[in-house]
């Protein structure tokens, strides 16, 4: 019960004078995704979210999360006497506002530093500059209260073999330290968990949907240092860096006295830059390993074609399963999850599935994050089924939404699923001179979409990992403007909807990967790499220009063309109906 | 001749101990356009483009200017002894840098204050940080060597009347405070003269081109204070403002001790900057007149739509003055510029031309910037004449391109223009969210091209100001990002261009309005201001879609509906002709 649990953190909070606690959502590299050690948020609150902060006075307490989780968070908060703040709403207080307004002067506020980033540390800093507060940053109250708190992960880690990860780990610390030396960064800190990975060749198992290890790095022109559970490694890995054990990052850089160490603020935390000597911040846009982990190389991109193949067949079998199915019996939504992660176990280098997949009939698409448990509804012939699910391979990541016509619609969904549709084959025709944003590109999968009075309130694409998350930096293509150029070899979603509340949602996304128009030309256009029927019987032909059909009909000629050797007599026969001309 | 000029200017650098001298093209308020007085860079080096900045060591002097005027630069600075700098090209070294380079340590530079920004003097003093160098910024050396320097000008400033104004200083004033109150800016200071222009409905005769007074203000709570030669300024003007000498603000600000002052450092001069107590710089994105200034009340909008309509049919008498003088005799380009003029004389509240206006005949309208002076080329029955021009009217400002199929063009130039004018079709019919930038929008205007491998290195739109400038902030459309959001009321250009180096240009230029798409709606979309038919000879129609052909007739329908009441018999047949649908 959240009560007993607050209360039990309040009694630590009273004895060791702190006024104030925060507890964050965040493990100890800002991760997305994290492990069940760091989900003290949900334990003590109650909410499951993926995204929430929480601020805990002796007589009150409060949790700002986003609009993915207003309704869920109202429910699950009910009843625990915690207040919910709604991030981002006109006139809601930021939680460094009320920390502001509730604070004593000279008071006390307590966190556990490893979930706090520098960034936000800083801005808390800001607000509370006025009120001479003290911080007491290194109490993990939860960790005294929490009965049967997870352990940290500990299964192996393993390597990214050659034929996956294209450039040995030498080569990639070759390519780190040249910018390095252009840049004049003496020594980088390393602290998002794929960065390591990436740049180690490294992968694991401790987070869930995201195949890497807990660990940083640390490098200079000489030398290279992981920081890792040494549990996790066998004694023939990483043998171009030098291991130390994950906790004693810290104290390993209060004695690291030569140089300036560079971090990025927005994912390093205030534990290891309090350690920091000599301390440097990279701007966000301007971190190593990111951009450089971006743009794939030939031998990923061959890797990574060849992993959408498959996702498109598991993709495939799974839509001719279900056409097959909801003829005979009712099928739930949970059951098309379990049936696309069977699938894909059948495919070579499989790992786990990429996030949790999203299947969402009717009126729940209209949540752009719905989660329909183990079971969830029960499809019926007409309306819309969306279904947003990707996986995790040693040769790619992928995600794919799909928004599947069970029987009748409507008019209104017919031309609303054609203007995310004209949205989706304008951004991935488009052709840009190099040096555009994807900021710039926003426009072409929103045109149709503005000229009917609607929109979308997330981004239109989000960059996608090799073998890593399936959320990564820094480029993007949004409304808010990202100063990183697209380049060749990136990776983007495509992924323009649109969501009526309490009626339908619509999604369709694709994986594009940046190409250059022409060889060695100035422009550069997209290449889309996903292979999945787009349900033509949700088309209002008639709204599509002769262009954006034709457009339509190659993709699925390729579709056919593509996945067809892959699959059952039965399975292609229906392909060939999905993807007949219109 | 530079020579003797120069001389001159280095014996007075060694009496004073100035190692180097810094001249910009700047008056004291960082103007785009200047009154001859303050054109001492054009004086000294021979150099007559708009924009230039010179370094004069003892030994070597260099000027910095951008591509706009590389081969004019080159020409005009032969045989002066003067290195031309080219500003943007890769490897080329900024001024700073120069400066940086050459001047000995605890030397000292010598610059006059009115003529360098705050911004720009920052940069100066980052480049030059570790060398201990002073700082001469009181030395005006060219006053004391140029022989018949202009005066600075001394025409009457007169009132923008109630009718053309439509909102009263009064009001002006408490729409400044009230921003101001709201972001806690007790001190205000207005340096360009647009912005105190616009606050005191105020117009002048100071610049060519550009009907304002050289004058600053100085806006508090309860104070309002105009700097202004008392000699432009009958005595019942200015009701509302405490009169000051225009030279008395440096003193003015230096006894003005209660409150910091807050500044824009773009157009904010060192002399002025220097004097001020308590300092704070206002972001330029947050500067509060031009933003005020950008959005049109509707009574402006009903004044800029009559010189819109004036302009309209000024270009369209042009045109077929055009159409039937090339049938019997030669005429060059410096001829259309006067017809365009004498007819724009014979139009109610004309005051001058907006810009020198552009008419270039086949290779030379490759040059975006192109002045033909009083003659220029002689015009065939072949090929594409561009023209750019506009003209300052007490109910508004205008500026439009068009680009003129004189006879024979080849199928290249048809596709070019057709592109052209997609991206201008497109651009103009755009529907968005408000909140949405022109940075956003940008692609819309080059998406045609960008698809045929071509693209134009300008920006797409600017702001234009009402009887103030003809390029006005804080937003534009542009591929650099700018964060001021459209908003409606706000006027910005459409022209999208081709140049095609030693063979041809092309440009079409519209100014659109930014409206609601609905009234109250969260959508934004443009109404065209301009009206003046676009060449279909030079279009290739099987390149336009049915929605573009039909935007194009609708737009040459309503230009014919609007201008036709204004013109002779014969101009109206040759109108009909020209807007004929196709």
């Amino acid at each position: 019960m959240p009560h007993e649990k607050l209360s039990a953190l309040r009694k630590l909070m009273a004895e060791r004078g702190i006024n104030a606690y925060i507890i964050t959502s965040a493990d100890a590299h800002a991760s997305e995704y994290t492990a069940p050690f760091w989900r003290g948020r949900e334990w003590i609150s109650g909410f499951t979210g993926s995204a929430g902060i929480m601020v805990i006075f002796p007589e009150e307490a409060g949790l700002w999360t986003d609009g993915r989780y207003f309704i869920q968070a109202e429910k699950e908060l009910e009843g625990s006497g915690i207040k919910l703040f709604k991030h981002g709403e006109p006139n809601v207080q930021k939680y460094t506002e009320y920390l502001a307004k509730n604070l004593p002067a000279s008071g006390k506020l307590g966190f556990d530093a490893r979930t706090v980033t520098a960034a936000d540390f800083l801005k808390i800093k800001e607000a509370l500059q006025d009120k001479k507060i003290s911080f007491a940053h290194n109490e993990d109250l939860l960790d005294e209260i929490w009965v049967n708190r997870p352990p940290m992960p500990e299964e192996k880690a393993f390597e990214h073999a050659p034929q996956f990860a294209g450039k040995s780990a030498k080569e990639k610390l070759a390519d780190v330290r040249a910018i390095m030396k252009k840049k004049n960064i003496a020594a980088y800190l390393v602290t998002a968990p794929e960065s390591t990975a990436w740049l180690a060749n490294l992968r694991g198992r401790d987070i869930p949907c995201l195949p890497v290890v807990y660990a940083f790095s640390l490098i200079t022109q000489d030398e290279a240092h992981i920081f890792i559970d040494p549990q996790k490694i066998e004694s023939t890995l990483l043998p171009d860096f030098t291991l130390h054990d994950y906790n004693s990052l810290p104290s390993f850089l209060k004695n690291f006295k030569t140089e300036k160490i560079y971090y990025n603020p927005t994912n390093t935390n205030v534990q290891l830059t309090e350690a920091i000597p000599i301390k440097s911040e990279l701007k966000p846009a301007d971190d190593i390993i990111p951009l450089l982990k971006a743009v794939k190389t030939h031998a990923e991109l061959a890797n990574i074609k060849n992993a959408f193949i498959k996702e498109g067949v598991v993709l495939t079998k799974m839509l001719f399963w279900l056409h097959e199915k909801i003829k005979e019996r009712p099928v739930t939504e949970g059951e098309i999850a379990r049936v696309l992660q069977k699938t894909r176990k059948t495919q070579a280098h499989y790992i786990c599935d990429s996030f949790t997949t999203i299947c969402a009939y009717g009126s729940n698409a209209a949540q752009a994050h719905y989660n329909c448990g183990e079971t969830g509804a029960v499809l019926h012939e007409r309306g819309f089924l969306l279904i947003d699910t990707g996986g995790q391979y040693l040769d790619g990541t992928t995600d794919t939404t799909r928004t599947i016509c069970l029987g009748e619609i409507t008019d209104e969904m017919k031309r609303d699923f054609t203007l995310v549709l004209k949205g989706n084959i304008a951004l991935s025709h488009a052709v840009f001179p190099s040096g555009t944003t994807g900021s710039a590109l926003d426009i072409l999968a929103r045109q149709a979409l503005w000229e009917s009075g609607q929109n979308y309130r997330h981004g239109t694409g989000h960059g996608i990992g090799y073998c890593l998350s399936v959320h990564e930096g820094p480029h993007n293509i949004s409304q808010t403007y990202n100063a990183v150029a697209l380049a060749p070899g990136m990776l983007v979603s495509n992924e323009p909807a649109i969501y009526k509340e309490n009626r339908y949602g619509i999604r369709t996304e694709n994986i594009l990967c940046v190409t250059e128009k022409k060889p060695g030309g100035t422009f550069l256009t997209f290449e889309t790499l996903t292979h999945c029927p787009i349900d033509t019987r949700a088309i209002s032909p008639e709204l599509l220009t002769p262009t954006e059909r034709g457009r339509l009909n190659d993709y699925h000629k390729r579709t056919y063309e593509v996945l067809s050797p892959h699959l059952t007599t039965h399975e292609r026969e229906w392909l060939k109906q999905a993807t007949h001309p219109i």
